[in-house]
Protein backbone atom coordinates (compact mmCIF):
# COMPACT_ATOMS: atom_id res chain seq x y z
CA UNK A 1 0.00 0.00 0.00
CA UNK A 2 1.67 3.39 -1.01
CA UNK A 3 0.06 7.00 -1.48
CA UNK A 4 -0.83 6.51 -4.95
CA UNK A 5 -3.26 3.74 -3.90
CA UNK A 6 -4.69 5.73 -1.27
CA UNK A 7 -5.05 9.02 -3.45
CA UNK A 8 -8.34 10.09 -4.10
CA UNK A 9 -9.89 12.66 -6.46
CA UNK A 10 -9.91 16.48 -4.98
CA UNK A 11 -11.67 19.48 -6.31
CA UNK A 12 -8.74 22.18 -6.00
CA UNK A 13 -8.72 26.15 -6.02
CA UNK A 14 -6.59 28.54 -8.08
CA UNK A 15 -4.27 31.57 -7.02
CA UNK A 16 -6.84 33.81 -8.57
CA UNK A 17 -9.51 32.46 -6.67
CA UNK A 18 -11.56 34.35 -4.15
CA UNK A 19 -11.27 33.34 -0.67
CA UNK A 20 -14.76 33.34 -0.28
CA UNK A 21 -15.29 30.90 -3.10
CA UNK A 22 -12.32 28.84 -1.93
CA UNK A 23 -14.31 28.92 1.71
CA UNK A 24 -17.69 28.00 0.22
CA UNK A 25 -15.67 25.08 -1.44
CA UNK A 26 -14.71 23.94 1.61
CA UNK A 27 -18.15 24.62 3.33
CA UNK A 28 -20.11 22.96 0.67
CA UNK A 29 -18.06 19.85 -0.24
CA UNK A 30 -17.00 19.37 3.82
CA UNK A 31 -13.69 19.48 2.84
CA UNK A 32 -10.64 19.56 5.48
CA UNK A 33 -8.68 21.99 3.35
CA UNK A 34 -8.06 23.80 0.23
CA UNK A 35 -5.17 22.41 -2.50
CA UNK A 36 -4.36 24.96 -4.38
CA UNK A 37 -2.86 24.68 -7.97
CA UNK A 38 -0.88 26.64 -10.51
CA UNK A 39 -2.01 26.35 -14.23
CA UNK A 40 -0.21 23.21 -14.82
CA UNK A 41 -2.13 21.43 -12.07
CA UNK A 42 0.98 21.43 -9.84
CA UNK A 43 -0.08 22.24 -6.42
CA UNK A 44 1.82 25.41 -4.91
CA UNK A 45 0.14 25.04 -1.63
CA UNK A 46 -2.11 22.87 0.91
CA UNK A 47 -4.18 24.64 3.32
CA UNK A 48 -5.76 23.25 6.45
CA UNK A 49 -9.48 24.29 6.93
CA UNK A 50 -8.31 26.23 10.01
CA UNK A 51 -5.61 28.43 7.73
CA UNK A 52 -8.64 29.04 5.81
CA UNK A 53 -10.30 30.25 8.21
CA UNK A 54 -7.52 32.97 9.26
CA UNK A 55 -7.77 34.16 6.05
CA UNK A 56 -11.15 35.23 7.05
CA UNK A 57 -10.31 36.63 9.97
CA UNK A 58 -9.28 40.64 9.87
CA UNK A 59 -5.97 41.00 10.78
CA UNK A 60 -5.87 43.25 13.87
CA UNK A 61 -8.34 40.50 15.09
CA UNK A 62 -6.04 37.75 15.17
CA UNK A 63 -3.23 40.13 16.93
CA UNK A 64 -5.90 41.61 19.57
CA UNK A 65 -8.24 38.52 19.95
CA UNK A 66 -9.82 41.14 22.62
CA UNK A 67 -11.19 43.09 19.77
CA UNK A 68 -13.35 39.97 17.85
CA UNK A 69 -15.23 40.65 21.62
CA UNK A 70 -16.63 44.18 21.03
CA UNK A 71 -16.65 44.05 17.30
CA UNK A 72 -20.55 43.95 16.56
CA UNK A 73 -21.67 41.12 14.51
CA UNK A 74 -23.19 43.04 11.65
CA UNK A 75 -19.80 43.89 10.64
CA UNK A 76 -20.14 40.49 9.69
CA UNK A 77 -21.37 41.36 6.22
CA UNK A 78 -18.29 43.48 5.77
CA UNK A 79 -16.31 40.86 6.41
CA UNK A 80 -17.93 38.46 3.88
CA UNK A 81 -17.31 41.38 0.85
CA UNK A 82 -13.51 41.42 2.25
CA UNK A 83 -13.32 38.01 1.55
CA UNK A 84 -14.75 38.18 -1.70
CA UNK A 85 -12.45 41.35 -2.37
CA UNK A 86 -9.27 39.58 -1.99
CA UNK A 87 -8.06 36.37 -3.86
CA UNK A 88 -6.12 33.23 -2.35
CA UNK A 89 -2.69 34.33 -3.88
CA UNK A 90 -2.85 37.51 -2.06
CA UNK A 91 -3.09 35.92 1.25
CA UNK A 92 -0.41 33.05 0.85
CA UNK A 93 2.20 35.43 1.08
CA UNK A 94 4.82 35.14 3.59
CA UNK A 95 3.37 31.51 4.18
CA UNK A 96 6.20 29.67 5.40
CA UNK A 97 4.89 25.76 6.35
CA UNK A 98 6.06 21.94 4.83
CA UNK A 99 4.38 21.74 1.96
CA UNK A 100 2.56 18.36 2.71
CA UNK A 101 3.24 16.73 -0.48
CA UNK A 102 3.99 13.28 -1.56
CA UNK A 103 5.41 11.02 -4.26
CA UNK A 104 2.93 8.34 -5.00
CA UNK A 105 5.91 5.90 -3.97
CA UNK A 106 5.79 7.29 -0.16
CA UNK A 107 4.45 4.74 2.37
CA UNK A 108 1.18 5.21 4.45
CA UNK A 109 3.60 5.62 7.29
CA UNK A 110 5.57 8.26 5.51
CA UNK A 111 2.27 9.93 4.84
CA UNK A 112 1.14 9.69 8.24
CA UNK A 113 4.27 11.02 9.86
CA UNK A 114 3.96 13.82 7.49
CA UNK A 115 0.33 14.78 8.15
CA UNK A 116 1.13 14.94 11.93
CA UNK A 117 4.43 17.01 11.60
CA UNK A 118 2.76 19.18 9.16
CA UNK A 119 -0.48 19.72 11.11
CA UNK A 120 -2.53 19.16 8.44
CA UNK A 121 -5.23 16.86 7.50
CA UNK A 122 -4.99 16.72 3.67
CA UNK A 123 -2.01 15.67 1.95
CA UNK A 124 -1.47 16.03 -1.66
CA UNK A 125 0.28 13.62 -3.88
CA UNK A 126 1.99 14.44 -7.50
CA UNK A 127 3.47 12.45 -10.10
CA UNK A 128 6.88 12.74 -11.35
CA UNK A 129 6.16 16.15 -13.02
CA UNK A 130 4.49 17.58 -9.85
CA UNK A 131 1.07 17.28 -11.33
CA UNK A 132 -1.63 16.43 -8.72
CA UNK A 133 -2.81 12.98 -9.22
CA UNK A 134 -5.22 13.08 -6.01
CA UNK A 135 -5.49 13.92 -2.21
CA UNK A 136 -4.98 11.41 0.94
CA UNK A 137 -7.33 13.13 3.74
CA UNK A 138 -6.50 12.31 7.59
CA UNK A 139 -9.90 10.35 7.52
CA UNK A 140 -9.31 8.06 4.57
CA UNK A 141 -5.49 6.78 6.17
CA UNK A 142 -7.46 6.14 9.66
CA UNK A 143 -10.05 4.30 7.93
CA UNK A 144 -7.09 2.00 5.94
CA UNK A 145 -4.60 2.13 8.73
CA UNK A 146 -7.76 0.53 11.02
CA UNK A 147 -9.01 -1.50 8.51
CA UNK A 148 -6.02 -3.91 8.53
CA UNK B 1 -24.80 35.03 17.04
CA UNK B 2 -22.89 33.19 20.35
CA UNK B 3 -21.06 30.09 20.86
CA UNK B 4 -23.48 28.90 22.67
CA UNK B 5 -25.88 28.73 19.91
CA UNK B 6 -23.82 26.64 17.38
CA UNK B 7 -22.47 24.40 19.72
CA UNK B 8 -23.52 20.89 18.72
CA UNK B 9 -23.49 17.09 20.45
CA UNK B 10 -19.99 15.38 19.93
CA UNK B 11 -18.77 12.64 21.06
CA UNK B 12 -15.71 12.16 23.90
CA UNK B 13 -13.31 10.20 25.09
CA UNK B 14 -11.60 9.46 28.30
CA UNK B 15 -7.84 9.45 29.43
CA UNK B 16 -7.92 5.92 30.26
CA UNK B 17 -9.34 5.13 26.64
CA UNK B 18 -6.81 3.31 24.62
CA UNK B 19 -5.45 5.30 21.53
CA UNK B 20 -6.65 2.83 19.27
CA UNK B 21 -10.49 3.32 20.21
CA UNK B 22 -10.55 6.91 20.08
CA UNK B 23 -8.91 6.35 16.57
CA UNK B 24 -11.78 4.34 15.43
CA UNK B 25 -14.32 6.77 17.05
CA UNK B 26 -13.07 9.36 14.64
CA UNK B 27 -12.48 7.27 11.86
CA UNK B 28 -16.12 5.92 12.22
CA UNK B 29 -18.11 9.05 12.90
CA UNK B 30 -15.91 10.90 10.31
CA UNK B 31 -14.74 13.43 13.21
CA UNK B 32 -11.97 16.36 12.73
CA UNK B 33 -10.86 15.40 16.28
CA UNK B 34 -11.65 14.48 19.53
CA UNK B 35 -12.21 15.84 22.77
CA UNK B 36 -11.31 14.51 25.99
CA UNK B 37 -12.91 14.90 29.06
CA UNK B 38 -12.51 14.31 33.05
CA UNK B 39 -15.14 12.58 34.90
CA UNK B 40 -16.85 15.28 35.35
CA UNK B 41 -17.27 16.11 32.16
CA UNK B 42 -14.82 18.74 31.80
CA UNK B 43 -12.12 19.24 28.37
CA UNK B 44 -8.67 18.04 29.47
CA UNK B 45 -7.40 18.33 26.04
CA UNK B 46 -8.61 18.71 22.10
CA UNK B 47 -6.96 17.18 20.03
CA UNK B 48 -6.95 17.88 15.86
CA UNK B 49 -7.41 14.55 13.96
CA UNK B 50 -3.99 15.58 12.59
CA UNK B 51 -2.12 14.70 16.39
CA UNK B 52 -4.45 11.78 16.78
CA UNK B 53 -2.80 10.47 13.85
CA UNK B 54 0.62 11.53 15.38
CA UNK B 55 0.09 9.15 18.67
CA UNK B 56 -0.28 6.39 16.21
CA UNK B 57 2.99 7.14 14.40
CA UNK B 58 6.12 5.87 16.61
CA UNK B 59 8.54 8.41 17.97
CA UNK B 60 11.30 7.12 15.99
CA UNK B 61 9.98 7.39 12.83
CA UNK B 62 8.61 11.19 13.50
CA UNK B 63 12.33 11.92 14.42
CA UNK B 64 13.63 10.45 11.65
CA UNK B 65 10.92 10.42 8.78
CA UNK B 66 13.63 8.49 6.30
CA UNK B 67 12.89 5.50 8.47
CA UNK B 68 9.37 5.14 7.60
CA UNK B 69 10.18 4.43 3.84
CA UNK B 70 12.11 1.37 5.41
CA UNK B 71 9.69 0.38 7.71
CA UNK B 72 7.98 -2.85 6.21
CA UNK B 73 3.75 -2.85 5.59
CA UNK B 74 3.52 -5.90 7.97
CA UNK B 75 4.87 -3.82 10.63
CA UNK B 76 1.90 -1.49 10.73
CA UNK B 77 0.05 -4.30 13.11
CA UNK B 78 2.27 -4.54 15.68
CA UNK B 79 1.56 -0.72 14.95
CA UNK B 80 -2.32 -1.35 15.81
CA UNK B 81 -1.76 -3.35 18.62
CA UNK B 82 1.14 -0.41 20.01
CA UNK B 83 -2.26 1.83 19.67
CA UNK B 84 -4.28 -0.90 21.71
CA UNK B 85 -1.56 -1.02 24.55
CA UNK B 86 -1.52 2.55 25.09
CA UNK B 87 -4.08 4.96 26.34
CA UNK B 88 -4.93 8.92 25.64
CA UNK B 89 -3.49 9.84 28.71
CA UNK B 90 -0.05 8.42 28.55
CA UNK B 91 0.19 10.34 24.66
CA UNK B 92 -0.89 13.77 26.69
CA UNK B 93 1.87 14.13 28.75
CA UNK B 94 4.19 17.07 27.56
CA UNK B 95 1.32 18.72 25.75
CA UNK B 96 1.41 22.20 25.38
CA UNK B 97 -1.03 24.06 23.10
CA UNK B 98 -3.57 26.54 23.87
CA UNK B 99 -6.63 24.68 24.73
CA UNK B 100 -9.31 25.58 22.23
CA UNK B 101 -11.94 26.14 24.57
CA UNK B 102 -14.46 28.53 24.92
CA UNK B 103 -17.65 30.11 27.13
CA UNK B 104 -21.01 30.14 25.31
CA UNK B 105 -21.20 33.52 25.31
CA UNK B 106 -17.86 34.07 23.35
CA UNK B 107 -18.90 35.24 19.47
CA UNK B 108 -18.41 34.07 16.10
CA UNK B 109 -15.20 36.16 15.08
CA UNK B 110 -13.32 35.45 18.75
CA UNK B 111 -14.02 31.85 17.91
CA UNK B 112 -12.81 32.01 14.43
CA UNK B 113 -9.54 33.76 15.73
CA UNK B 114 -9.13 30.83 18.42
CA UNK B 115 -9.53 28.05 15.71
CA UNK B 116 -6.89 29.68 12.89
CA UNK B 117 -4.33 30.81 16.11
CA UNK B 118 -4.48 26.90 17.46
CA UNK B 119 -4.70 25.22 14.05
CA UNK B 120 -7.88 23.47 15.81
CA UNK B 121 -10.73 22.13 13.34
CA UNK B 122 -12.92 22.06 16.76
CA UNK B 123 -12.86 24.08 19.74
CA UNK B 124 -15.02 23.16 23.03
CA UNK B 125 -17.68 25.06 24.26
CA UNK B 126 -18.30 24.75 28.34
CA UNK B 127 -20.45 26.19 30.78
CA UNK B 128 -19.81 28.17 33.95
CA UNK B 129 -18.53 25.12 35.45
CA UNK B 130 -16.24 23.87 32.85
CA UNK B 131 -18.20 21.13 31.86
CA UNK B 132 -18.36 20.15 28.09
CA UNK B 133 -21.56 21.75 26.50
CA UNK B 134 -20.72 21.10 22.58
CA UNK B 135 -18.44 21.66 20.04
CA UNK B 136 -18.02 23.85 17.22
CA UNK B 137 -16.28 22.69 14.16
CA UNK B 138 -14.61 24.92 11.39
CA UNK B 139 -17.31 23.22 8.95
CA UNK B 140 -19.83 24.61 11.25
CA UNK B 141 -18.25 28.11 11.86
CA UNK B 142 -17.78 28.30 8.04
CA UNK B 143 -21.49 27.35 7.15
CA UNK B 144 -22.60 30.19 9.35
CA UNK B 145 -20.57 32.63 8.16
CA UNK B 146 -21.54 31.72 4.25
CA UNK B 147 -25.29 31.35 5.24
CA UNK B 148 -24.93 35.24 5.97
Amino acid sequence: MRAADLAAPYPTVRLDSTVLDAARLMAAENLPGLVVVDDEGRPVSVLPGTQVLRLAVPGYVQEDPTLARVIDEASADAFLERMDARDVASCLAGEKRELPVVQGDETVLEVAALMARARSPLVAVVDDDGVLVGVITTDALLDRMLSR
